[in-house]
């Protein structure tokens, strides 16, 4: 990242979320974003592969703080308690200006198709980097897969409501929410 | 589908798989697979919008086969037991040349980033109409949904174990078997 563009990662998403927004998804180029932004096609370049990439720039990051919220969980913590404590790491590491992004990129992912395959495909990837982390701590499949797929529809859900202008709660407290009620239908189910 | 043409979509799926398989997914063209199949590219659009869903063809079939088979179960079903019927239903349908292209088709999509994405959004589709079909019962969410990623789950895991040539029960009967160890994995997290 430049140094000498603050905030560069930040301007482009806000710009391409504006765009889409006006103009649609599929009518906006990188070059109006970049403009819109107030900085070179170069500059996105340098930040994102495509547009697509520019609402989907926190997967890796958050894969990582999932896994590693996973891997420091207690020796003793069930794989739900594992999973528990990497929402708490993943959610806190959220700030304001996500939350303000929020209901316009559920938007513009909700009525596109191309970004609601790109969001199915990051779903899969937070689970796949969760279950990971659990059969490094021992659960076997197809535990591990079951329970990291929980962890990711808890914060999938609790997203939806945090960026809802309404919440009252934190993102960690609405992720641990989430997987409560996940929990509580898991033995409904069985 | 044109009758002047016997399993045009069949012929098509195999000489796309062998191609992939001979010199990668993103080296072969439309016209290529049209030309191995001994058919047109007009033939081959008549079909599949493009290279890429020729393998994933059966993507509405299977979502269709499998929320009818949800809507289908005996009013008093459990929903992990109204999704044993509809894996039962979709299961049944597949035919030995699906078997025969399964570890081609499954090593393409490995090994192919576009493919898991599109096969990460096949696994959402299923799992949408099965949600879906599970509300209709009256299932509330986030039960329903919860539902419906096992059974996807169970779909997964048994075709991988069916299309191995060493398996020696047919496909329903490995769908039931994996749908039984996902309802254990379930226990175990509760």
């Amino acid at each position: 990242m430049a140094r000498w563009e603050p905030n560069a990662r930040e301007r482009l998403v806000r710009a391409a979320l504006d765009l889409f927004a006006e103009q649609g998804y599929d009518n906006t180029a990188v070059a109006q974003i970049a403009e819109r932004a107030g900085l070179t096609k170069t500059t996105f370049f340098r930040h994102f592969p495509d547009k697509r990439e520019v609402l989907f720039a926190g997967q890796e990051t958050h894969a990582q703080l999932l896994a590693d919220g996973i891997a420091a969980a207690p020796a003793e913590a069930t794989p739900l308690e594992a999973v528990a404590a990497a929402l708490d790491a993943a959610t806190a590491s959220f700030r304001p200006f996500q939350r303000e992004f929020g209901p316009r990129l559920l938007t513009v992912v909700a009525s596109t198709a191309e970004l609601r395959e790109r969001a199915a495909f990051k779903h899969a990837g937070l689970a796949a980097a969760m279950a990971a982390a659990l059969r490094e701590r021992g659960v076997p499949e197809p535990t591990a897969g079951l329970a990291a797929e929980l962890g990711v529809r808890a914060f999938d859900a609790a997203y939806a409501r945090w960026v809802d202008a309404t919440a009252g709660s934190t993102f960690p407290e609405l992720a641990r929410q989430s997987l409560d009620e996940l929990r509580t239908a898991l033995i409904s189910l069985t």
